[in-house]
């Protein structure tokens, strides 16, 4: 994990009971959860106190990053690499249960989708408890349209459901991680309702995904009957062997088969767009982040300020005895207040707006991260796969075989690339309206304040 | 003066010949002249090199000022209040030739206003030589509407006038300072414009002024038929003796007098007012002028990359080469384009209302700073007045022409108030009116934009 050194921007004082932590402008932090979420970081101070401060609060001084121990992400990034030479050496036909088609679709190879698109919605979250109310934890609803009925879920069970999927289908599709977890503050109702929302999206784009949201265990999550049959249906799926690479023993390409370097060309067409990609998100998440510290720290003071020096002005005016003096005193109190009200408007923006535009751009950010890399490693061992082959190492029909295998997850790879495109142009056509609308909305807020300021003062 | 260090906040290379100074970020630097105008100042660097630089580039360091020499100002300010005694023991009635009366009006104590308000258009710069061309100039054209005809002045010129009305009225009026002489790029267009915009106000201002407007030097200055004229009307004007504390002699408040105790009364709420105004325009200005940095630094290279980021956004989903891409790469394109737009929009449009507001603002600062303060002074004479009798250095009949001779300064300053509160309540009326409209209009500007970049997305 990164540690963080980070200075204070201004003072804070922490409201007792919410895990906060009182800093002063200018001292030095070290940041140790920046995924806390409502505008949340936790930081430690010299003292080696921790808790909540918020993330306008603070910058984080350039260059001082120290590196602390190796992070989660990166063991599971190279977990992610398996050896792919089981599968390619694998002689057997695609399975007939559970067996997973690609077709030639209009974009070139898509997934089966199914008739009717599986969704559900994440509800309801409530405070449950167990051992006497010694553990409390907060239980969501979720409810599937295939079936109307909600089942009941606690965080650590999605957190099941994401292993099990890793596990299964992580070889061949990006799952996306969960919403971090969080000890501290996670009963806080801004918490409970950005991890919801969160959850919301995960489980929406899992719902999307024609090939999760049809296995059994993610049917199993969403349907699940009784107690009894949600035990049982989970020692079944930890059961499941299929797992890492041999999910492409599943597929079933019904296709031509493509040479290895059809293969490898797609594949790099399919990395260099992945690479640019991250780097895309990563950028317009760093000018995101920028806009929504601005106006929630510097514009809002600003505005606040402007609102304050005219009133000031308006309050002198006041005392200075002079007859007429009303309309002009009043006109300056009004645009002062109202410069008020748009330093809260500015300040409230982000939240309603931007904060939608970032959640998208960091679910990708997200996929893009968890982009399954084992073609890579396969393509190597084809090229290899003469070598072997003079040095009897493999038989020339193994050396076939594994063409076709290779054949098989290319067109995997290119079913998942096309998948994500469409649901990229989807969510990112959605957002940016969304978007755009409610800035719209926003300008249009603050000239029609302006414009009632402005009629406050006398035509001449 | 006072010399004030600032540090380069962003590089800036200096174009040649245009007497830039280039600077470099972090670099320190010695402002020497805060009032070139146009968005530059000019500064020092540590090699002793000297030049403009943007005002933006550069912040200036808390807590570093270094006090040089006095400043000009602070001896204007003490020749302002010279010893009010000559004036208080004089018994003489008031002139009746070039007497300045002083009416009840509904405000109170009020100067004879004229039928017809004067005023002036100063236009069309021009650039003229001397000594074959040795020395060259700018040339401005004045027209007053009581003659509509043109009258050519260099700024030399009015300087000369404003130094002949400081000393004929600056002991009972405010003579604001003329815009700050500049040598460096003193032919540049902006500075140019900058100054005859000043100069305009300036103009504006003295032509209102009842007593200033009707005084021979300023209608010389405004109507002299030929170069014979003016220098005879120079020459006259430079002899004239009516000078510092006696020009209260040719006052004739046609109004009961008033007691000292009152005088005092009216002295203070006065005094009270003018400080607290004082604080009130510098608060507006530095929120004005940190908004002013704000937006053409910080807000403009922020709605840059944000337009920048979503056309490389756009750019990297163009290669993905999957169909159907081209009308969400073409929408975030076109937003990227409008964010950059924008930016502009946003670093403009200080210079189109903040600016005229700022000048504004800037123009009662410089009126509050000049304003006299003898009457002060004199109270005290007045007050001291039973002592001297007792003493024998006055006769009881002085006693009571400096109450009365006091009095009459009273009125001339409680006019003045009153022709500068009337002023005033104009002049913000205006000023904010304009500032309001426009910002009303960049606001809907901006979500005209947006609506634009928002019409490119696809319905879904």
């Amino acid at each position: 994990m990164c540690y963080v050194q980070a200075q204070a921007l201004y003072d804070f004082t922490a409201v007792s009971g919410n895990n906060e932590l009182s800093i002063q402008e200018g001292e030095t932090l070290t940041v140790i959860n920046w995924n806390v979420g409502g505008g949340w970081v936790e930081a430690q101070n010299s003292k080696g106190q921790t808790g909540l401060v918020p993330e306008d609060y603070i910058q984080v001084r350039k260059n001082i990053v120290i590196i602390h121990i190796l992070s989660k992400i990166h063991i599971n990034f190279f977990s992610k690499a398996p050896n792919p030479e089981v599968y390619l050496l694998s002689k057997h036909l695609p399975k007939q249960t559970d067996r997973l088609p690609i077709y030639m679709g209009e974009v070139g190879p898509v997934w089966l989708y199914p008739q009717s698109q599986l969704d559900c919605v994440v509800a309801d979250p409530k405070k449950g408890s167990k051992m006497y109310g010694l553990k409390s934890y907060i239980e969501y609803q979720i409810t599937p349209n295939s079936t109307n009925r909600p089942v009941n879920h606690r965080y650590k069970h999605f957190d099941w459901l994401y292993e099990r999927l890793t596990e299964k289908f992580g070889c061949a599709l990006p799952i996306p991680s969960l919403p971090d977890k969080q000890v501290t503050g996670r009963f806080e109702d801004e918490f409970i309702k950005m991890r919801m929302e969160r959850l919301q999206a995960w489980m929406s784009r899992m719902c999307r995904h024609p090939v999760v949201s049809n296995s059994d265990v993610f049917q199993l999550f969403l349907t699940y009957k009784d107690e009894k049959d949600w035990k049982e249906g989970k020692r079944k799926a930890e059961k499941d062997e299929t797992a890492g690479v041999m999910i492409f023993s599943y597929m079933d390409p019904e296709v031509p088969d493509l040479e290895p370097t059809e293969v490898e060309q797609r594949y790099e067409t399919y990395s260099r767009f992945t690479r640019s990609m991250d780097d895309g998100v990563k950028d317009l998440h760093s000018v995101s982040h920028l806009h929504w510290k601005r106006c929630t720290g510097p514009l809002q003071k600003e505005y606040r300020h402007i609102g304050k020096a005219l009133q000031n002005l308006s309050s002198v005016f006041n005392t200075s005895g002079y007859q007429g003096e009303a309309t002009l005193t009043e006109a300056l109190m009004t645009t002062g207040k109202i410069y008020e009200e748009i330093a809260e408007i500015v300040a409230g923006q982000p939240k309603k707006d931007l904060h939608y535009l970032m959640e998208t751009n960091n679910e990708y950010k997200g996929l893009l991260g968890c982009f399954p890399d084992i073609i890579g490693a396969a393509i190597e061992k084809v090229k290899d796969a003469d070598r072997l082959v003079a040095m009897n190492k493999i038989a020339p029909q193994d050396k076939h075989n594994m063409a076709k295998n290779l054949s098989t997850m290319s067109y995997a790879f290119q079913a998942e690339m096309n998948h994500f495109h469409s649901n990229r142009i989807y969510d990112y056509n959605r957002v940016m309206q969304f978007y755009l609308q409610e800035q719209v909305k926003f300008y249009e807020t603050i000239a029609e304040k302006l414009k009632q300021a402005l009629s406050q003062y006398t035509n001449l």
